[in-house]
């Protein structure tokens, strides 16, 4: 069945009527359904799910999706799908797996699959296997397929199409998403790459080293996949090769490869502001969630009892001015969002690669400035709002300079933090909102109860 | 020059490098810099820099790299570019353009200047123009590109390949990215697409209906941004067709433009979290920045007022009992944080649909639980330091009651607030986290000083 145009208002939800023809014991529509859509929409429907659920749908799949499916949860979904099937099949799902996939999703499967899968490999799949197995992850080697069809500059164009003819009748098909040929000289170092599209349109006598393009760049095998993104990003890449450091040919990635990383960051950035994992089951053991928030709640809470720390040594201070207890909130809440603003701005420059030691200074001086701005302007409306409400302009003036305090501070905070956390190689988004706030309720709780105290009472 | 294998560790400052050498005025270095580099890497330059510089480099770069740095800079930062040069200029700059790159950026343009661009336009040029420009940005007809190449299901793949070498001879180029070309009927239907690597690797004598790929999906010119993303990436696809709504062919979509709307999509909920806005420029003029981070602190200064009134309304306990001032920034924190939780994770499973009106109310539930577990686990805890701290059962008794009440409010508001602003359109990412930190700040300190009111004194 072909897919359907897509109308985002009309999309239908896949989980639903699974879950639903599942509960009705209608064996007949979910196989329907499961026929129907693609294994990401069904991937995308089993993490959307309970369990239990998950697992009785998951037994109705036919084995030749379950592999694909496999690739395309996330982590710990997937360690459930893979810890509710038997040896065999897995051993049937994993079967339509390239090599290079399944090095992937390798590490949650049991030891005894993996030796099966391998024992089925021909020599060429077990290279594959290993070259993909031989990197980080998170490196240009750990997204790179070997499957690039290489030329030398010396073809001609009809050579090209005529090898192109000849890969195909011996493998059967074609590599996924070949739109260009690697050019290597005889010592497999990478010169350029020839685009199928040249290849079809120019000239069949034309020589290969006259019409490839030399402007795809090499990616050496340890750069960073952040660093791989980035460069397919600014050059508007499909694919690109991937060389050892003397710059011999290892590899290619491919343009879908690097999607899943970039919306990777993304979802690790939203997720670990809030202290989670972005592999992580929505439907997780409830225990076990309880167990992971319990975490990030501690280090807050550790924050939390440092700035009521502070606040018992104003309590005398506290209960001589009552208003200074109602006003703590708003002094400690400014600093934060002020704070959270530069963080942001300075998280987001780091990952665009746009701050650097060279520009830092500038942009603490700049965000300086602004928190010097936005202090004395909040500390005038705010101040005027304490003297109507407490009747009190002494109360507004200590409050109006503790805010200045606290958002200079924050400003700096917002800034350096980010900066020395990425020195220091921890992530930003991680510990950075955590860190700040810290700093900023208390700096900002000691400087307005501080000030009160000497100059109030 | 080609470009150099990347490590990231190696990677120049070329930011700086321009900087140092402008300061300096070696122009020599200037221009090889400029020179050496891919559009995209001096657009990033250009942000990085500080307004004055920016524009002083601005003045010497080429012609013919200025228009595609105006396509790579983001909003804010080509306005400044924009309105730094001059309507000669701008035409130099921009007349190596395609048609729909023009359309992207032309907002900004003085209307002189879009004319005198239409002037040059032949008619094919203009009608690609016109195409672009008459979708939203946000919609696949905003993104699509008219230069799809068409052929017939009844053509050969040698037509097919001779059309393209005629193609290339008349034009004197073929499309940017063509990895496949679209088959429609005689009324422009759409009806599959034909990859070029099948073109050249199948036999010559093969009739396009009977080799094309009938699972690249059309999508309708109307689809929003994301829906077309989130095919890409599910369908791992290089290009796509869009087609009008009964299924006629318009242009079609290629992979760059949809990274292009994953990453915007990432920095626009990273900076919506603090306020920001993803087009602005990290060195705007210091009171429009200002300016525009005052708006947002505004809506938190009334969140933390309306905090303060409900803190007010028991100042007569505080005055009594010192230990509450001291304990509020506890029972803030930890609701704020444990609704954070919440937030992400829905806001996540929307972004990516997962979240939906079949399953939403057993996420709350499950978010209601989970508060449940944590509020009571927390409780013991808390109330713990709290009796050793102050050496008062009572206090560590209403302080654990009232932990419970708001960590279940956390997660009940975490994971509706986020439902509820997707329903009314709004962007959970940008009003989110605010009014859970109003209800959150409300319910914990209303429930704690509330309960202390009516049960320690």
């Amino acid at each position: 069945m072909p897919y359907m145009p897509q109308d985002s208002e009309k999309n239908p939800d896949i989980q639903h009527l699974l879950e639903q023809a599942q509960q009705q014991g209608d064996d007949a529509s979910v196989q329907m359904l499961l026929d129907a859509y693609h294994p990401s929409d069904i991937a995308d429907a089993l993490e959307a799910m309970p369990r239990e659920l998950r697992v009785q749908l998951w037994q109705n799949i036919e084995a030749d999706k379950k592999g694909e499916i496999l690739t395309e949860v996330h982590g710990e979904v997937r360690e459930q799908l893979i810890n509710s099937s038997s040896e065999k099949e897995l051993v049937d799902a994993l079967a339509g797996l390239q090599p290079d996939e399944l090095a992937d999703i390798d590490e949650k499967l049991p030891d005894s699959v993996v030796d099966k899968m391998l024992a089925g490999m021909d020599a060429t799949q077990k290279f594959r296997y290993e070259s993909v197995r031989r990197y980080p992850d998170d490196t240009a080697g750990g997204l790179m397929d070997i499957d690039a069809v290489t030329i030398s500059p010396d073809d001609t164009l009809l050579n090209v199409l005529n090898e192109i003819r000849e890969l195909r009748k011996r493998e059967g098909a074609v590599p996924e998403h070949l739109e260009s040929v690697m050019v290597v000289d005889a010592q497999n170092y990478y010169l350029g790459a020839l685009r199928l599209s040249d290849a079809v349109s120019l000239s069949p006598k034309s020589r290969v080293g006259d019409v490839m393009d030399t402007g795809v760049p090499a990616i050496e095998v340890m750069t960073p996949a952040n660093k791989v993104a980035q460069l397919f990003e600014n050059l508007d890449l499909i694919s690109a090769p991937v060389v050892n450091e003397v710059g011999q040919l290892l590899g290619r990635i491919t343009v879908d490869d690097v999607i899943d990383v970039i919306r990777g960051q993304s979802e690790h950035t939203i997720m670990s502001q809030a202290g989670l994992n972005r592999d992580m089951d929505m439907f997780a053991p409830l225990m076990q969630s309880a167990f992971r928030r319990n975490v990030w709640l501690s280090a807050n809470l550790v924050n939390a009892f440092i700035a009521a720390y502070v606040i018992d040594l104003f309590s005398a201070s506290i209960q001589q001015i009552v208003a200074l207890a109602v006003l703590m909130p708003v002094i400690a809440s400014m600093g934060g969002v002020a704070g959270n603003q530069s963080l942001a701005l300075v998280t987001r420059g780091l990952a665009l690669d746009q701050v650097k030691s060279s520009n830092a200074r500038r942009l603490l001086l700049r965000e300086t400035a602004l928190g010097m701005i936005n202090g004395l302007f909040w500390a005038s409306v705010v101040t005027l709002v304490i003297i109507y409400w407490f009747d009190n302009l002494s109360l507004g003036l200590v409050f109006a300079v503790a805010l200045i305090i606290n958002l200079l501070t924050a400003a700096l905070a917002g800034t350096l933090v980010p900066l020395v956390l990425n020195k220091a190689g921890i992530d930003p988004a991680l510990a950075g909102g955590v860190l700040l706030m810290a700093v900023t309720d208390v700096v900002g709780f000691s400087a307005f109860l501080g000030l009160a105290t000497l100059i109030l009472l």
